[in-house]
This record gives structure tokens, C-alpha cells and sequence, in this order.
């Protein structure tokens, strides 16, 4: 069968997974969801060893030591990833809660009910507990999966995906409700995000070249999740003892991670008392800082800022601080070069906050906290399937309640429109 | 210049616009939009006779009947929408509205806040009222608004949008808040919905070719306002008088919409009964009948459905009829046939309609009423940018509140991630 016909049989598949999900209610979904940690724990030697094979597969295509450990599956990892369905277990189900309720004057009783979206496809790249989160986050909201994560890791996920199939199966989890493309061609992606009328929406996690190919060949709804490019800026009335705090914690302590911060802007008022103590704090850290001129003129250390420095996400140690004269243009650059994800001002001026926060067009934004709070655990859902860069469905942290859509049910007795 | 700069340079103008209507109070939107009332009021004349050359071109270029009736503007027309415009001065702005809050064990403050979307792109046909709807409900919710109607109506759109700025800028309007694209170039669709990182949202209002055409290019989020295929099931335990009355309605009513229902399915155990009186009930309104073979053994006088005619949208007054011998069946036929956009059933059976709203997989589902009244005024939202076929960001009737997104807005006292 050739990819495309491949592709929509799995779509068709998904579909009438979907119609036998809704028909499933939350203590059987939380039994099939022990049922599947069961599983994953009783096959641990067999997804052990299919890792073991992506392992030496990508030591042998020379992948870098940073792709490999992401590769890696531990038993210290398999603990966590089944702990993860869990921990599912015991969430709220947000399918079928009633979002609101009116009576219309002629009677008609309307309700919003959240629903499943009914098929999710998943695109991401190597971390093959992303396969288990993602898998176990749909099933809980009652939505079919379609699974493409990275060619690395091709062994791993099917061993995870058979092992999640067997352990719920053996409780009543609707044949293809969870389904893996077990292609690694490339075009599989193409093919997946074309589905119409079979697929409800693609969620894309990684990075900028895999994201712009699924948007730009898109048919079906996509949610993105994508860099941050995240500020922090120092206002004149900010507090300099929390405010090297937190940028120490928002920079340093992931750097690796989309809700780290890349840029600082400090108001000019403060930036020569300040600066030099924050160079010389993230300096003792081995940040790397990058300035512009005013910045550079307090601090020669830092070496020039490049004109792309501004919209970079370095996922490193490295740091771009810029001088503003005041809040309006520190908001305005934000609004220019972030990426919407996650900035902060750092003031004690409530107005100043209240500004910032109001007019800053990113998805979390913070007043006198680390960006690195961007996180679905973090923000108390209890689950993370990733954060929207997007405005539309679902921005910020997506978790369960995000995996849902809704229905109006209209009741009548009879009523006409006339 | 060039289609793709000029769309551009909308697309600019547009975001910078967003930043201005960001920084307007509802009490100050308000004023405006009596402003924009009072300037289309004033300026009737230049848009009838806008409008007059529309018609003449429309002639001359062979429109039909119906399509130059959508075209033409009646002084009642022009009163409707004026009208239309005032009364979203007394709806509730949405934007700014806190839709929750809560407090983490560490003290920070999460609170979602409701946020206009940003720029929006709307694409519509001949209908020149919905330029005017479109403008005023985006400004509404400080979104900036694109445009782009129907080449038979340019001039028409023309006069309208420029009698809105022209009375919005006197009372505040940040210029560009609303733009028209005034070129008929068909490409012009193409490029305004690849217009990524300047436009967030684009809604197609129109015909299947418009709505596939916008589906397949775009790279920005699309919410489509799609065909209605809509069904009402006749359940075994149906009060067949309430029956009759609600199938003639949501049938005749007014036809050519996207609630009226296009297929009727009738339980076996009832149609025998049922169909005969069905049949005349409808005959009398010259309703022409298609029907299933168990349907015409029993209404000889129907002619034979045609496979298509199960997935047809008529907009006419035709009905297909088909006999099932459950409510699984007809759920599942639904499922499967429809267009997700508004089912109905007709049973007295309180288990039956439970079934049934639970398990038909669209934005509107009714039990015992016509399915007419999927509407944003119909359903008390005061007012309604169109019907979201699609189960992303909004379903079903959207008005003021689907023209919103959210964001976090997170306070706190220093508090850094550990």
C-alpha cells in the first residue's frame, strides 16, 4: 500500500475509534489507563532492549551526545513515564462537564458541553516519552491519536505503543484509539497533516524547520509549539535583589528549555547602578552576554549584539541585554521580537505591572515571577501536553481541559422558529 | 507595487492597529461605534449610489435573480444595519473579562484573562451587510479587521468601509482598524490567508469552492463556516403531531440557509405511520421527496435518492428521506452524512435523546426542536459573526466571545523556580 493510502486508512481507523471512545465513561477509561501503566511496567525488559537498538542506531549515525541522552531510557525514566498514567488516573475528566446552561424565552434549554476533538495527530521529535504523555493525555479526554514521533527513536515507540495497546486492550480500549506511523519517510508528515475530515487537529512539537514545514502544508487545524523567545525586562522601579534572582533562575537554571529567558531589557534609569551587578552575578554563572551599545558603555565586557540577536532563542548560556528608555519601548520591542511565549517585568509600580501585563501580546505574562513557571505542572493542571505559541483553541500551557472542544445540546418540546 | 507587498503592508498596518485598539476602554469603543452608526447613516446616499453601480455591473455581467437581490441595498437593508451597529454598544465586551483565577502553594497568582485575537481576516461573498457586521464586531472585541468581499459588491464595500473610518476616526479609531481590500484579483485571496505572523485568524463565510480554496493555502488559522447537511430523526417514540410541525419548519422555513435541514430518517417502527402524513405535510409546501427504498415502498409518489443526495446541501426545498431500523443507525448515518453542523431528534424518550446528543459529532445538537434556531441571536448572544463548522477555538453560532483569546497574567513577589 503506498503512504497516502496508508495514511488514510489510519485516519479511517482513528474515526471509528473515536465513535467508540464516546461511549466510554471516566471509571472505565481510569481502568484501562492502570491497565496500560500495568503494561508498560510488565514490558519493560522489551522496551529496554528496542531502545538499546535506537541507541546504537544513533550511535551509529553519529548522533550528538545531547540527541542521545534525550534518546535514552532509563529505568529511572520508565518509572516516571508510567507514573505519568497514573497520575492521569486520578485528574478531573473534562469530557462531558456542563461549561454553562440558559433558557432561551421560548423554552429551548441550551447547554455547552465540553467533548473530545475527536482525532489528534502528534507530531515530535526524538524524546520517546512524549509517545506515553501524549498517548495517555488524549485517551483520558476521549480523543484517538495518531503518533509520528522522530525516526531515532522508531524501536522505543513501538514498543511503547505495543505495550499501551496489549495492557488496555485487555480492558476494553477500542481497537486504534492509540496508532504510531511506523514509516520513517519523511513525507508521512505531509500525508498525516492533510488528512481532512479525518483528522481534527495537529499538534507539531519541535523545532522552527519542523514546525514551518507542518503550517505551510497544513489542511487540518494546527496548534503550535514553538520557540520562546522570552524578555525580561527590569523596570526603574524594580526591586535589584529579586530582580538578579529571578533573571539568574529564568536564565540559568534550564537553559535548554522554551520558557528560559534569552533577552533582558533594563530601563535606563537603573541600568548603570544595575548592570554591572548582573554581569557580574550571570558572569559567575558562564552566561555569556551580549549588549547593545548603551549596555556595552556600563559594561565593556559584553561583546556586541548582532541585529539577530534580538529575535534568537539560544537554548544556552548565552544572554542578549539591551538598555530602554522607557516601559512603552521596552513593551513595544517585546511585542516586536518575542515570540508571544512567556516575558516578565520586574517592578514594584503596580501600574507599570498593570501596563505591562495588558499590553505584552504573549501567552504568559508575568510581574515580578520567572518565566520558567510556564509549565502545565507548574500552573496546577496536573499534565502538560505542551505550550501553544498559537492564539486560537488553546494558548500557554495545554492540558487536559485544552484537549477539549464543545457541543451545544438543545432541548426543546417542540419549539418552531418563526 | 506588487499584490504580495500590498497585502504586506496591510498586514503591518493591521498589527500596528492591534497595538492602538489594545489601548481603548470599552466606554471609548462605544463612542465609536455610535460614531461609525451615525457616519453610515449620514452617508446613505454615496453608498446607494455606490451600490446602484454594483447592481448595474451586475446586470450587465449576467447575475442571477437571487444573487442580485443579496447585492442590492434597500433603505430597510441599510436601517438593519445601521441598527445592527447600535446594538452592539449595549452587548458586554468580553474582552478584558477575567475568566478564572487561583492561587499556587508558592503565591503566585494565575488569572486567564479574555484578549482580542488580533488581526482578522474575513473572507465573504455578494452579501455587502456582512462588510459592515464583520467591521463592527471585530472592533467590538480590538481586533483589527481585513477584509475581503465579493467582486460584485466592491464598490458597495467600498462606501461602506469608508463611512466607518471616516466616522470612527472622528471619535478616536486607530486608523487601519479596518481595512477593505479594494483589488477583485482572485490571488488576493491566497495571500492574505499566507499572511503569517501579521494575521491570526482568517474566517471564510461562502460556497464549498471559496471555503476549500481558503483551506488548502492557508498557513494562519482558519475557522471555516461551512455547508449544513443537517438531519432530524424521526425516533420510534416520536409525538408525531410535534413531528410534522417541526420538519415543515426547519424544512420551509426559509430553505436557503445552512440550519434548514436537507434528510429526514425515520425509525422502521413508526414509519408506516408516519411517512404518508410526512409526505402530504410536505407536498402541500412543494417539498419534492427523494427517498430510500423502504421510504418509497411505503410513498411511491418519492423519487429514488440518488447515492449522492445523502451528502448534498440542496438550499432548496428538496428532502431526502431514508428508513433506519435504530438509533444507532441513524447516529451513526448522521455521523457519517452530515456536516457536523446542526441534528435533530424527535422523540418523547428521554433515554433516546440522551443517546443521541450525546453521540451525533456535531456543533448543534437538538431534541425536539427545529434545528432552525442555530443563530447567534436565536441562541441570545445578541449578535453573530457566523456558525464554525469546525470543532477548534469555536463551534457552532460565534459571536462576541469567539472573537476572543485568552492570556495568563501571573503576579508575583519574586518567586523563582526551584
Amino acid at each position: 500500500m503506498n503512504l497516502h493510502d496508508t495514511l488514510m486508512d489510519m485516519g479511517d481507523r482513528a474515526v471509528a475509534a473515536e465513535r467508540q471512545l464516546a461511549t466510554l465513561g471516566t471509571r472505565r477509561k481510569n481502568i484501562i489507563l492502570e491497565a496500560m501503566a500495568d503494561s508498560l511496567d510488565a514490558s519493560r525488559s522489551q522496551i529496554k532492549e528496542a531502545n538499546a537498538r535506537d541507541m546504537a542506531a544513533g550511535r551509529e549515525a553519529g548522533l550528538s551526545d545531547a540527541m542521545l541522552d534525550r534518546l535514552l531510557l532509563t529505568d529511572k525514566r520508565m518509572d516516571s513515564m508510567i507514573n505519568g498514567v497514573r497520575a492521569l488516573v486520578a485528574l478531573k475528566d473534562p469530557v462531558g462537564q456542563k461549561i454553562s446552561r440558559w433558557v432561551r424565552p421560548n423554552g429551548l434549554i441550551i447547554q455547552k458541553i465540553r467533548t473530545p476533538i475527536g482525532v489528534i495527530g502528534i507530531i515530535f521529535e526524538s524524546r520517546p516519552n512524549v509517545t506515553v504523555d501524549a498517548a495517555a493525555l488524549c485517551f483520558k479526554t476521549s480523543n484517538a491519536v495518531i503518533l509520528r514521533g522522530g525516526r531515532e527513536a522508531i524501536e522505543s515507540n513501538i514498543a511503547l505503543v505495543n505495550a499501551l495497546q496489549a495492557g488496555g486492550a485487555r480492558k476494553g480500549l477500542p481497537p486504534h484509539s492509540i496508532q504510531l506511523i511506523t514509516t520513517t519517510d519523511h513525507d508521512a508528515v505531509r500525508e498525516l497533516v492533510q488528512l481532512q475530515g479525518r483528522v481534527d487537529l495537529v499538534i507539531p512539537r519541535g523545532g522552527e524547520k519542523l514546525i514551518r514545514a507542518v503550517t505551510e502544508q497544513a489542511h487540518v487545524p494546527v496548534i503550535k509549539h514553538y520557540k520562546g523567545v522570552c524578555h525580561l525586562y527590569v523596570d526603574a522601579a524594580a526591586d535589584p535583589a529579586k530582580a538578579l534572582d529571578i533573571i539568574e533562575n529564568a536564565k540559568c537554571s534550564r537553559p535548554g528549555v522554551c520558557n528560559a529567558i534569552e533577552k533582558v531589557l533594563v530601563h535606563e534609569a537603573i541600568a548603570a547602578e544595575f548592570l554591572p551587578r548582573m554581569a557580574e552575578r550571570l558572569t559567575a554563572k558562564r552566561v555569556e552576554l551580549r549588549g547593545d551599545e548603551a549596555a556595552r558603555a556600563i559594561v565593556p565586557a559584553m561583546t556586541a549584539a548582532a541585529p539577530e540577536d534580538w529575535d534568537a532563542e539560544y537554548l544556552d548560556l548565552i544572554l542578549t541585554v539591551g538598555v530602554v528608555p522607557s516601559l512603552e519601548a521596552a513593551i513595544d520591542h517585546i511585542n516586536r521580537h518575542g515570540s508571544h511565549h512567556s516575558d516578565a517585568i520586574l517592578s514594584e509600580d503596580e501600574k507599570a505591572q498593570a501596563d505591562f501585563t495588558h499590553l505584552v501580546d504573549s501567552a504568559c505574562v508575568y510581574a515580578n515571577a520567572s518565566t520558567r513557571f510556564t509549565d502545565g505542572g507548574e500552573f496546577g493542571m496536573g499534565a502538560e501536553i505542551g505550550i501553544s505559541t498559537d492564539k486560537l483553541h488553546a494558548r500557554g500551557p495545554m492540558a487536559l481541559e485544552e484537549l477539549t472542544t464543545y457541543k451545544y445540546v438543545i432541548l426543546g418540546n417542540g419549539q418552531i422558529r418563526t
